[in-house]
């Protein structure tokens, strides 16, 4: 269950309106790695939980804690557009070039759909979608997509954070990059508790036979580009991180002895695809030149 | 530059076709975690590679294998959907009850649209679309997302794997799995390596400098839901594993001075939003009724 | 601020498993309008008010629920997928009718993707999309989009009541329902209220001068059919609801005196449209002669 | 059966190009309120119609004026961007700083798509999708979503139209507001006429049986946020629409014995899920060991 | 401007409901090539032409009576899904084996959003989008893209009618399969009529200087594959179509003297990409440390 | 299989960079026509073959080329964006109008989720959909199809090299407009050699009989506007392309005995749909009153 506060986990108002960048912000809103996405993310991956306990408690209690960062950043958004100019044609351009350079930069539908509003879309205007989510059951899986999710959401408001001077926006940001680096290396640790635990580890899923793997492809890296650094690295020599064999390297093609290409398929003829063969498909006529023959 | 050979890298040829198992092996070449989606963020993050070497060249050596692998399963799901039946009605669902059962589990688009072909899909029918891949610009980000992109997809085929016993389908997964397996270990050791070489660190970006950040929010777990367990975990307790700090426990709301609501923002009132106010706007009135005055 | 707690508004049990009908309800948590709209839908009007106050409060009080509802309903499909069965094969529904019969109806990424969980996707596994959602800052609209938002759940929860016979399923349900049905009242009686204070009305949004409206086009019913019963309806007769006029009826085309169609447009003859004139576009030509002659 | 014919319902001819301004309009042709989206709709509803008569006439009366609005704005988008200039390149906008404010605000796809055309996207540039309609089959429900797009739509065409100040464009704004206008309140009235004549009332679908329903759930309005004013809104208090109870207001969680989160579901261990159990998963090994000896 | 009159085309009755039918039916009606698409293409391409006259009545006379053919697809699907089963639980996929096996054909969401109704999808559910369609502003250019889509259409349609025997179906297939065939040879027609009047030629666009063409890439076929037979087809011998050279054959890659991949770029540090060497970035850090010591 | 060099085909560097640019070229990288679609469509009609020589081989030979440009255009976007200014506020473009000016023109993701990096998407930020592509098993569509795709890629390679003078661009287009052009008549040859060889023909597909077609519909145009030009082409007069016939015209509606609209459908009532029946759906009301009077 969720309950809402009419308060804000932490100051979310700009020194002045800025319509432009609101549209800068709007990507760690409803982008890819936005709140948005973490949010769902990592409440999906608790209701998918097989675990109770403190993994499942570890992802409710974040979860939360996103959903009131996208509250922060809507409310701070919708304050950035207060002064968002009505007048958006070509007239009101050459009227004014400072006009014309600020509508460039923002965001069309914040206007005309949303009044000079927040909206679930990402800075180019595309709407968030839930295809953007992990959550496999897998713990392991799903902790390293929030690692990765937190690291690219920071990547992305430590941007953003450059793109301005505002203070009071600087002054939120300065608060969600710091929860980011937290967050971050709490997915990193609870990774690593996992294994620590010998719940899951790599290769994840840890419990697949690895005795059903092909032996020839467990460990080398096949090179099928001709650059020749990437063979000073540490994944083509020494240990693998499981510990179980030895990295190697090898050039492509790998298998050496590569497999034939099939001969190509032979589908119904009804489908009409194209096989080189003539095609005998008489045999529905008759009944259409019936029914047609009434016309 | 890009070139084809007409071989495989492995042996893809089912034992028999299987028109319902088709539509399960889509998931693997175009959904979400699916073979092109590396194939494609591999070599994005090639092309925005900044440094050039050994991380440039791994990303490329990987990158086409993925591609060859994209040709695999193509091959393989064209195979499988072999004997795909042309009547799908409820006549040929009742006339003959296995039909009706494996029509059930076929993708109906295989048929009509690529006339018992291959599609770049998953296995809802859901076309692949490039907002599945990622490529920052930060290599550290960017491998842990390959890390997390090679587990969700081992899960996956470990999945299908399960769901068939065709000898040479089986066959075609233990090599893409064990490939698998050695490219989630090569994006970890690849991680480490850059944190080792110092290039990156976490927290990413490892040159966004921590001094912006809010000091408050730097190390505490937050509790935003009433779970008493992740109290417990290495997420709350002990060094951070960046080594800078102590994670630290606390209850939501944090910081415990919550910030208050910012007053509701009074756009232009020619957005015509609700404001309770009235709004004058008869300025335009004149211009109207004179050009309509002429209908 | 939104904070969780890990129990449940409502019972969600199911009296046994059943992966098919764990598909249907997936369209009232990820569909149009399931439950993750209506949550995200209210949360976007709440920031996007510009008055504070009751009909603010409204919004939050109710976004809120919504979000625990999606909640019920994730966790009631988790339960309904535990018997999803593994194999998904021809042999597999060949060796068990039954199961054939099942897999058809189940969604095949509660498999491979989720591993028998829940997912973010309506019934056709089309992933959940913020364009659903409906925010435009004037609150009669919006209010009259939530009253169709509960209108349509409603009608879709009480199908998918029809749908089975689960005793646990049915208990769920009817709670939801029972909340549509007053959620749908409540938008009602707000939209009438912001009509008897004067904020808003209708013809919505109720302060763009009528004036600036083409007086010939204001009232009549136009008939673009050849049905001959609409001019009986109230809409073709009688008074407008607003009280300022009177319905008529007109036969297409109105105005009578329809317009010219306008001369196909000319573009930069660069554009490279179809235009019937000779274009002569041979001015960049040295240019590229001098740079490839090289070559 | 459609008809077209060669002539506009109302004047589309701008008193002058303007590029930036066709995008504006872009959103009122192809976004989730334009013109294809209600001539769509009301067309999908008129096809779904399970009542012959005034009703099914509304709405192909309706759907076809729809469709001739469409034309009316691609005709006016056409001429807007005759003169949409070609080069577009940081040194032609250092050129002209002018053409630098004017590119800003122009959608680049109507120039390298369409030369200079219109196409069916908003104003951002993503497509029309048929996700943005509803038809249900249910009437009433159907009439309320009809309203919402009328109001939607009048709220958009008249913020777009004090975005501009020609005398063209608003002309023929002027037309399409009016038609909102009466189209707003003719599904008003025809919402109305569907209760007055007992075929359908509000809850929607009126014919489930309410009996169905939770009782304790049927009238409060549950406080899932701490505002305190929505306590002393309509929907808290008196009569429900429906006339069948009363409304009340109750804090949350309600009702008060809320139901414990069930255990986590505990699916075939072969979905790889994390369970926290070792799972012993060798029995297919022997399979694929002899298979892949070979190479 | 478009009228509607309430009668069909040509007859669309099935001869019996068929649910699970009505789904195949849906791809010919939503999908990619289906009739929405041409009608919606056709109609964008006139309103885009710049040339008056035969060429622009050709695209309205047949948008028009695509359209049409979108109402007779819509009807019969209606009809076709007329006995849809409501229960669409395990518990009744049990209870009948026959049911199960037909629900597994059906679109669920025909059940649970359209109530038995047809609906702006294709075959796997995916909404219509207007990506699909393409109007250039060329015409020789969209002329062959109409003629591709009535050749795709012409498939699936001929590919649906194999999938049933119902006369009443087959009936209206035959004449829609008539129509493509039609349509397929007249935008031929009208291609070849625009090449032989001079108005457009290949290589699309006409008027685009060859000259700006690098002069060695104009006619080769370059082999980037391994297959040795395309070196024996018309593409890489003699005259081209467009009379003005001689194709001939190359293997990849070519030109022989291929380019340098550029050095990697070095964007803005403060992008934070990876870049190996060490960033400073201190500038910004009083200000925030200032702003956050108060908490 | 696949394989890469780390050169490029043709050379592909700027004469400087140019950000505006740059988001005018990710139209022919990741958009509909962009050559990420030919790559993809070109290798899935490989795939899907079922002939194989010298067909397939010009399929496979081609794709390879065209992922190639892929890169040569990726690498072009990465360096024109090497300049991307990091401050996007509306105080930098007040501060400097220039940057103003260029920032409305750059796509803002390329700053935000790259880094300055290339992304695949199209010029508005839409992400690459493989709904684009087109591969049907039919090579007669398909590569009409092929053509089509060509000759849309050609006109907007066109337009972008009009739209900048930078000597380094235009080198690289002028090499992709020559491989355009090549390719656009190579599969007007092949189409023409599939028709030579008697393996398809029109109508495509040629081996459904055609005796399945209702004789009325096979060779009029039908005209559904009143343009009366459309009678003068050759669509509507003479012999149509495959020999078979003579064109007619005939005004709509065609065949003048229209068919009547059929009875409105009448579902299960439990679908709650609007039939203007009382509809007595009380059976179920039992057992939810029992299960719920236990709260």
């Amino acid at each position: 269950m969720f309950f809402h506060e009419q308060e804000l986990q932490y100051t979310a108002t700009p020194a002045a309106p800025d319509a432009v960048y609101a549209r800068r912000m709007q990507e760690i809103l409803g982008g890819q790695y936005g709140e948005i996405t973490v949010a769902m993310q990592y409440s999906f991956q608790a209701w998918n939980a097989h675990l109770p306990g403190k993994y499942r408690d570890l992802l409710f209690g974040i979860a939360a804690e996103e959903f009131s960062h996208v509250e922060m950043i809507a409310v701070m958004i919708a304050q950035l557009l207060e002064k968002l100019p009505v007048e958006q044609s070509e007239a009101a351009i050459k009227a004014d070039p400072t006009v014309g350079a600020i509508l460039g930069g923002t965001d069309v539908q914040a206007a005309i759909v949303a009044g000079a509003g927040v909206r679930p879309v990402d800075s180019n205007g595309n709407p968030w979608q839930a295809s953007y989510i992990t959550a496999s059951g897998n713990l392991l899986a799903d902790f390293t997509a929030n690692a990765n999710a937190e690291m690219q959401g920071r990547v992305q408001v430590a941007r953003i954070f450059e793109m301005t001077d505002d203070a009071g926006v600087r002054d939120m940001l300065s608060f969600l990059i710091a929860r980011d680096t937290v967050h971050q290396q709490q997915w990193e640790a609870a990774a690593a508790e996992l294994r620590a635990e010998k719940i899951e580890d790599v290769p994840v899923p840890s419990n697949f036979p690895r005795s059903n793997e092909a032996e020839i492809a467990k460990y080398p890296f096949i090179n099928f580009s001709d650059g020749q650094m990437a063979k000073e690295g540490s994944w083509a020599n020494g240990p693998t991180p499981d510990g179980q064999g030895t990295f190697s390297y090898e050039e492509a093609p790998f298998p050496t002895d590569t497999a034939a290409f099939p001969p190509p398929t032979q589908p119904d003829p009804r489908f009409f695809g194209t096989t080189g063969k003539p095609n005998v498909l008489e045999k529905a006529e008759g009944f259409v030149k019936d029914k047609v023959s009434k016309k």
